[in-house]
Order: C-alpha cells, then structure tokens, then sequence
C-alpha cells in the first residue's frame, strides 16, 4: 500500500484564526475519511494569505503559532502559520509546523518576496534552508513555502541569492532520500499565470527526482485572488491539477497519476508530459465573480447596489453581482438625467429583467435641477467639468443612500481603462466598497459581458449595450471617443505601458500614434490622486491599480516631457 | 585652512529629474561662492524621496544617473542618485555618485529599511560595504546613506545582519584614515524624532572618532515629511543642527562646532554634549502647513476649498490652508442645514474673517429636502445613518462642484481620532486631494489650533469652536459623546494601540475601562474599508494611516473576539 498525501485546497478567511482552524480541521478530516496518511495546507493558512500589518502584532502571531499547533487532527497535518521570532530583535517566521502527531516546527520560508502584490521582507525573517519533515506516516518530505520554489527555474522577477530546491537536490547527492518535496502556497491568480505554476512545478520535480507537490491557496482576500489550481509534478513532467476557484481536497497517489482524486466540486486534470494548461476564456470572469463573492460573503455583506447607466460597465457588473451573491440580492439603481438616452433606460431595464434584480427608476433630472439653482453662484464662469461631476455625484450619493439605509454596499463600475486615464469622478462613478471590473480593460469588459450572456442562455448584456457607443452621457452627445482614444487602442497602449512596462518610445516603436501615446501616458501619471482613492478590484492582470501599484502621487511630473 | 563640507539640505520633487538637478546645482554654487570645499546632498536628491514605483522603471533609474553623473558643479559634489542593478536580474542600488571633479559611483546603501513607510527591499539590492571618497578636496571621507548608520545605535525595529559604521570602525583599526564621515538622508519627520537622528549621528561620531555629517531632506512629498534638521556630530557629542522644514546649505567647520555656518531661513544650533534638543511645540503646526503647502506647490495648485462647519477642525484647516496657500487663496464655504446651530455659522464666519479668506454661506436645507423628497422611497424604512451621511455627501457634493468649477483643490477636514473610529462620511466630509488633519488625534486639534491663534495674535479659532461639546450636527442635538468615549480618553486608546502597539488587554492594564477599549479596537478594525479610500495625510504621528499602514480589509475579523 502506498502512502497517500492529501493537498487541503483551502479558502481561509484573513484574520480568523478560530474559522480557518475549523475550516483545516474539516478538511484534515475528509482527506483522512479518504485514506489519507497525513495532509499539507496551504501558506499561512492558519491566518489566511495575506495577513498584512496584522503579522506586526506579536499577539496575533502567537495565537496562530499556538492554533496552529495544537490543532487536533486524525492525521499528521503539515499546517503553514506566521511563527514567533527568534529573539525580540527579529521578525517572525512565514513557517511550517507539524500538527496531528509529533507537535514541532519544520521550517520556515527562504525566499521573501518583495514586489508586486508582496510585501514578505516587511513581516518576516528568511530561514536559511528547507524543511524536511521525518516519518510522517511512513514517509520523508522535503518541505517548502511557495516562492522557494520559484528561483530554481528562473520564475522570479530578479535572482535571489539561494535556491532551496537546489539544496533539496544537493542534500539527495549527500544521501538523504526524500519520498517527495511539498510545497505550501499562497500563489496569487493573474490571467494565464498557470502554467507558470505548473512550470515551476516541473522543474522542480525534474530536479529533486521525486514528485513534488504543491498545496495553492484558493479565493479571494480583499484585492487577491487565489486560483488554486493545486499541483502534484513526476520527473518524467506528468502533472496532475486540481480545479480552480474551489476548496477541496486532492488526493495524491505518488505511484500513480491516474488514482489521484480530487474530493469537492471540479475536476482534476492529467497533463502529459508535454501537455499545457490551455486557460478557459471564462477563467477570468470566474477569477471577477469569486473575487466579489469572498469580499461579500467573509465581510458579512449579502446585499449589493449599485447604478445602472444603461452602459456596458454597470451592466457586466450588475451580471457579476447577480453571480455573486444572487440576483435577489442585487439592487440596480436607473438614475437618468436630461442627457440621457431613452435606449440607456431600456437596456438597463433589460439586463435587470434578464437577471432579474430588483430594479427602479430614480430619475435625478429634478435635482439635478436643484443642484445646479443651489449651486448656481458656484458653477457659473467656471469649469464645465464641475457640471458634468456633478451628475456622476448625485449618482454616487442615492446608490450610497440605498446602501446606507439597508445595508448593501455599493459596487463602483469603472474598469481599467477609464481608472488609468481619470475619465471617471471620484465620489461619483468610483464610489463603492469594492470594483469588480476595476482591473479589467475595456475591452475586456465587453469579452466578458459577451461570455456572460453565452453562459447564461440569455440576454443579459443587450445586443444594443453590446454595440453602441460608449458614452458617459454627461454632456449632450458626448463620447468617450471624443476625449479618448478608441478603446482596442488605448487599452493595447495601457497594457504595453502598466503590464510590459514599455516606456513611450518603445511603445510608439510598436506602431503606436507618437502624440496618443504620450497623451495617454501624461493621463495615467496624472490621474494618481483618483486612484489613490480607489476601492480595492480584484487583480486580474499582471500589474493591477491598488495595493501591488505604488505611484508616487508625484508621478504627476513626466519626467520624459 | 581647513576645508569646509557643505551639506545641502535639499527639498526635491519627486520624479522631477531635470528641475532637481537645478536645485542641486544651485545649492552647491551657493556652498563654492561661501567657501566649501565640496558638498554632500541628501539621499536619492536626484529622483527625491520617496521615487516609490518610478523605480521599477528602468529608464527612470538610467536617466537619474546619467543627470547626476553629469552635473556641472563648480565643487565636487556627491549625489545621492538611483544607480543601474548590476545584472539585468537584479535590482538598482540606493547609491551615491561623485559629480564635479572625477565622475565616479561611491556606495550603495547596505541598509534598506523594510517596515512601516518605507519599501526599500521592493525596489533596491543592498551593497555590502559602506563607501569612501578619497581624496575629494582633499579629504578622505566615509559615505553611508540614512539607514546605514542606524543600526550602529540599535535605533532600528529589528536588527541587521551588518552594520556598517562598525565596518568603517574596523577599517580605520586596519589603518584606513577618514577625515570625517558623510550620511546622505532622507529620514521621514514624526513628532519627537529628532532626538533620535541625534543619538544615531553621537553614537556614529563616537565609534569613529571623527565627524560625522547628515545631510537630510527637508519638505513634503505627498504623504511623507522630511524635517531637513541635518546634523554634524562630533566625537566628544557636540553638535551643530540645521533648522527644520527650510532648504538650505550647512555649511561645516570640521575643526570648530562656532565656525559651522547656516545659509538660508532659520538658524543653526549647537548642542553640548549633554544636551539634548527640545522639539518646539509649535514643530507639529509647522509639518501640517509645510505637508499642505508642499503638496500644493508640487502639484501646481494654487487655491484650496473647504467645508466650515464651525467645529474645531474645519476651523484649523483653515488656518492650515491659509498658512500654506494665503488666505486669498483659500475659501471656506459654510453649508449649515435644519440641525446646524446658529453658532456653527458664527463661528466659521469669525474664522474666515480673522484669517481674511473667500467666505460664502451655502444653506444646503432646500438641497436636504429635495433630496429627502426625491429619495424618500429609498430613505424610507432603512437606517438613520443613510440621513445623516446625506448631508454630509451634500456638502462634499458643493465642496467638489467650487473645486472643480475653479481649479481649487478641496481638502478633508477629518483627524485621526474621527478616521479611527470611521466617525466620517465617504464622500462626505471625507471628500478632498489632502487631509491635513489626518494624522492629528482630536486633542491635538484643539492643541494647534490654539497655538495657531498665539501665533497670529488673533483669535482666528473662537474660544466658541474651542470650547464647545463636539457634534457633527448631522441629526437633533447630536453629539460626539454619544456615540464615542471623550476625546481624552479615545486618543489615549487609539495612541497606545496604533503608536505602541499595546493590545486590549495592556491597554486595559493601564486603567482604561475593558468595555470601552474593546469597543474603540472593534470600531477601529470594522472601519479600515473607510481609511482605504481616505486622502492622503502628512504623516506627523509614529504611525500613520496611508502608505505605512497596511491592514487587511479582513482586519474587520476582530480576531481577539
């Protein structure tokens, strides 16, 4: 009989530690249910990834240190949890301790990630090798955290100093025989990131000549998302990969891909060799809903709101919401101004139809009116931009007023491409608690609304929101397009500049108008203040506004002229 | 003749490459014309600090060091500059580069801080030895940079593996002789942080036995403050400190602490060896308005709008933002509704008068009722607070409409006891570019705003405002009190906790009431959603929310139940 190891794909909730410890426990026990030998968490699944400034109080890290460790499971769990520090001069460690049997500590994460979304050299000090962890029923395991496994095959940004794998490797050459390495992660999604994780997966199982197996992180905290996507790598590249965007257990055979089990809703996957993860289109708009759907659900939020302008964005986020946490959860909100056509109205009305929210009609032409007369002395010689904010503005306050008097929370609708050019209104269009489409391009937006009406069966994005215009209507006949350039532009000119890091010679190098891109560049720099401001989005994409973007609000300054 | 090293406590722009170097230029021609020998800059002065994500652009990092590099100066300079990574798999340094004579690089910094504002291992790879500029007018001379000479004291969170003036130390015990060792800084301002810079430049004097010199950045960049205060420290501890919040050259005598001269406002001090500095109560003040004013005069704003609502912190913000723009520049808008008192406009009247800024009254009662009417059906039924938070959208509403109609940028008038407890309206009273008050607890509202009356010699905040029970006004008879412990006692709560870190339990210890903390610490978590979408404020407190406060959402999981 072979040893099985149980990955816990796990959804933990940042900060609670009780819940998760249930929620390991749970999981420990149907992984034991099935015949598992021991099981492996994901990274700091005790605290929940990522546990930001909470990990700079000691308490909390000794809490889940002792959580953590006196976990009572069936089977011996290799649990990961922020541990102590060394000495009352040093930072704590991002580690690994052994519960159900032998209580001890294992190891403690090598490689610090400190770019992008991560922040790791903040809160906690490197160890300086690898884990093993000793007959843990019957077996020997080497054990790492997540980007130690990153430098052997070149998959980190910069060079770190030390390759963990590569110690495992040179430890098996000294004589020490592992069954398989394991490898506890909290590896954020972004689109077509798989088969980088897969990628690093092989790669170290190729080396260390063993399988190796690495337990991901699964939904979403705040802005991150975790895919899951758990993977179980042979030397010979075989691979095996549990489902996305669920909490399960996979169950591992060493000896044989093909009795490996994946128990909770999905499937696994055997890839061949040579064989890669082909991306579903639809994985980012599951990557949209989930992100959404955690907020609310580990926030205790059941009800959203939000404005339906009869547009492409409000109405892909009204379909997201409905995803998220139930059309009869949903409030749109129709709030037409003089400027607005009668075909908004009735596309808004349509998608609410179609998905059936709850829907009304709040016309804000009245006070509107009221406005402008109360504000006349204020606007009048001035800029017209303050009467068009001003619109977006009485918008913002009645979706913030439903949200206040019944406890929804307001969903703001801009996308990436609007957010990096300011063509949006703080206060306005960008109020809300959260901004599901925050990260995606505008075309992006339509590829999604197109994909969510093709799951669905039915309508609901309308043909006619699918293919007008797009217009802010704030001004009579006014277009986006007259302020921006059209969107497969500005988008392949935002995503060469944010995701690439192109400067604009090299982008205007591509093809590009020299003048646009320079205009949409100054824009982006510009409008650091609105999105300083910004609810969090869930990150999607390579480089996402929010807490992996730290512009100098300074940025304002182009430097290049 | 001995020679005299400049220190040029610069205040640079961040990202405004070109107009630094002028600035670096000018300050040097003004050391040479009073008779240095060759001058230091402060950290990173080319690019200003903090260049945040502007790092991650290789071109940014090129362009720094090709300007500094080739500056023209009459003296050598050294200049605290990017400088290029070593491979295109590593990071860029944090370096210094000799201009002026033979263009050379110097040093990178070896220490790079990782906790609260500041980011370091994000964007820089660290050296492993500190630097020496040899015969550079003739001197020998050590060069660190900040950090570098922090750990020698133990003045750091945790500590380093290296420390860097104890390398210089051994060195010169192996015969290297130094004339003096240079610090280029940009250590951020808080209150009483001052006497801290000192012992670390005492401290590094000491081991040396030869002095030390500081060069530190004055100014704001957007959230973060730099006092300037450069220091020159010798071995037996005296010291001669520059003025703070004034740019300017400080001009050193190596041989004789009287001959140190300061060019520019302000003036130096000499401490004895004993003798410590006393931050002037009135340093708080000076950070806001400089905090304001610099984000105003790099942002090219020249005019500010605000909210008077005839409470004590609209009031001060007045008096801050007439402080750092003029008062010609500024205008107050009064915007009283069915629960605002008469006072509540007297006072803001006697306020803008006193200060001499644009007052105008903007009654937001018929705005109130016609919104109350048009969105009755929402109103209707749900919580009061959607009421309430109505108001306080509308005046954001108005406050936007001046802002955007005349160019001015409008300002939050919240502290730091208020955002803490989520006693604010988003979009409301929360609306702005800036917050001054941000990181100001209620107590030391009161407290400046006094001091800002002495010093004008006028009473531009009422005894009324001062003296008062604080209300939102936002419903009958409202106060305060109601719903939050007095202001003495919640910024005591709020201080021990967020600056040092003490938990309910301890707090409790110090003999506040168990119920009360545990309420503050829960209102504190349950609103971190608020204070992530909260203006940036001048950081003058030990921690600060913004940039160097990094909570989880999840935070809102009061895990301590």
């Amino acid at each position: 009989m072979t040893s099985k190891i149980a990955l816990l794909q796990a959804n933990p909730i940042v900060g609670d530690i009780g819940g998760n410890a249930e929620m390991i426990c749970d999981l420990a026990e149907i992984a034991a249910e099935a015949g598992a030998s021991f099981a492996v968490t994901t990274e700091l699944a005790i605290s929940g990834y990522p546990p930001r400034d909470l990990l700079l109080q000691s308490d909390f890290v000794n809490e889940c240190h002792n959580v953590a460790s006196a976990l009572e499971t069936e089977i011996p769990v290799l649990v990961g949890t922020p541990v102590p520090p060394h000495t009352d001069r040093s930072l704590p460690g991002n580690g690994v301790v052994r519960a159900g049997d032998s209580v001890r500590e294992v190891t403690r994460k090598q490689l610090l990630p400190t770019y992008d979304v991560f922040d790791e050299a903040r809160y906690f000090e490197a160890d300086e090798r690898p884990g093993i962890a000793r007959t843990i029923a019957g077996l020997d395991i080497g054990v790492t955290i997540c980007e130690d496994a990153w430098q052997h095959c070149g998959a980190t940004p910069n060079d770190y100093e030390s390759d963990p794998i590569a110690q495992i490797v040179e430890w098996g050459r000294q004589g020490v025989v592992l069954d398989a390495t394991v490898n506890l992660s909290a590896s954020p999604y972004h689109a077509n990131k798989s088969g980088i994780r897969i990628a690093v997966a092989r790669s170290a199982a190729s080396s260390l000549n063993h399988p190796f197996l690495l337990a991901n992180q699964v939904g979403g905290n705040d802005d991150l998302l975790f895919d899951g996507r758990s993977i179980i790598a042979w030397p010979d590249g075989t691979v095996v990969i549990g489902p996305a965007w669920s909490q399960g257990v996979l169950l591992t055979d060493l000896s044989d891909p093909k009795a490996c089990t994946w128990i909770g809703e999905g499937e696994i996957r055997i890839l061949k060799p040579d064989e890669d993860l082909e991306e579903d289109e639809g994985d980012l708009l599951d990557a949209i809903i989930i992100g959404l759907s955690d907020y609310c659900m580990k926030s205790g939020i059941s009800k959203i709101v939000l404005g339906m302008s009869g547009g492409i964005d409000s109405a892909l986020a009204a379909c997201v919401a409905s995803a998220a946490v139930g059309a009869q959860n949903v409030t749109g909100i129709s709030m037409p101004s003089k400027h607005s056509s009668q075909h908004s109205i009735d596309d808004a009305k349509a998608t609410a139809e179609a998905l059936g929210l709850d829907f009304s009609i709040q016309p804000i032409t009245d006070l509107h009116d009221a406005s402008e007369l109360a504000l006349r002395g204020i606007l009048e010689g001035g800029h017209p931009v303050a009467g068009e904010n001003l619109q977006a503005r009485l918008r913002g306050l009645i979706v913030m007023a439903h949200a206040n008097a019944h406890g929804a929370m307001a969903i703001a609708t801009g996308n990436k491409s609007e957010l990096g050019q300011g063509y949006c209104t703080l206060y306005g269009d960008m109020a809300g608690g959260y901004a599901p489409l925050g990260d995606l391009y505008k075309m992006e937006v339509y590829a999604l609304a197109r994909l969510f009406n093709e799951r669905m069966g039915v309508e609901a994005v309308t043909e006619s929101t699918l293919t007008k215009p797009p217009s802010a209507e704030l001004a009579p006949d006014q277009k986006d397009e007259d302020s921006l350039p059209p969107y497969p532009i500005l988008d392949e000119i935002l995503r060469l500049h944010i995701e690439d890091g192109l400067d604009a010679t090299q982008i205007t190098a591509k093809g590009h108008d020299k003048k646009t891109v320079k205009e949409v560049l100054t824009r982006l720099a510009k409008n650091e203040h609105k999105r300083w401001q910004m609810p969090p989005a869930p990150r999607v994409s390579k480089r996402a506004f929010g807490q992996g973007w730290r512009q100098p609000l300074a940025a304002r300054h182009d430097w290049r002229q």
